[in-house]
């Protein structure tokens, strides 16, 4: 699916990290919310409330999630799942295009 | 407004200059395109096709409009036009946040 129909988009982005992780928050029709950012080079970490499936659909993310010692790398196409409640870190080596979903279990 | 209703938002990002300006494509029920973007610091200079009308949603853009020799500052709330097939050039000081419309003539 390469575009979101019949979608409310809210106009102001969300800003992270002084810009270099932002996004925008899109409601699909049956109310789930889902977010499309980008993160520039750096390294973050960012914590989860809902448990979250990340879509990389541009660039890469290197990523490690919890629990585990080592980062892996997600590249276009490819994506994965962050638990609920927890935390996970990311390196941007390249610019990253994303999709975020929030599942609510 | 502070959303768009009954949208369709394509996924994959529009990239430019390295990830420093980036956007997302929304075309609303009645057809219409725009575009909602960040820009972080750094100097650009864009070309139109359409002209577009450029809202500032948060932060500020330094502009220097076609036919024009000064920058002018547009802060949030603020915005400004570009004629079609033009030229302008941008100064970001700090990280911004806008909605690009395209209005055809």
């Amino acid at each position: 699916m390469s575009e979101f129909k019949n979608a409310t988009v809210v106009k102001k982005a969300n800003v992270y990290f002084d810009g270099k992780v932002t996004s925008r928050t899109v409601i699909l029709e049956d109310g789930e919310r889902k977010t499309l950012g980008i993160m520039l080079q750096g390294e973050y970490e960012f914590a989860t409330g809902a448990k979250e499936l990340m879509e990389v659909l541009g660039g890469s993310l290197d990523v490690r999630l919890p629990g585990t010692d080592s980062y892996v790398t997600y590249k276009e196409g490819e994506s994965f799942e962050v638990p609920a409640n927890s935390k996970f870190q990311l390196i941007v080596k390249e610019v990253a295009d994303y999709c975020c979903s929030y599942i609510n279990e």
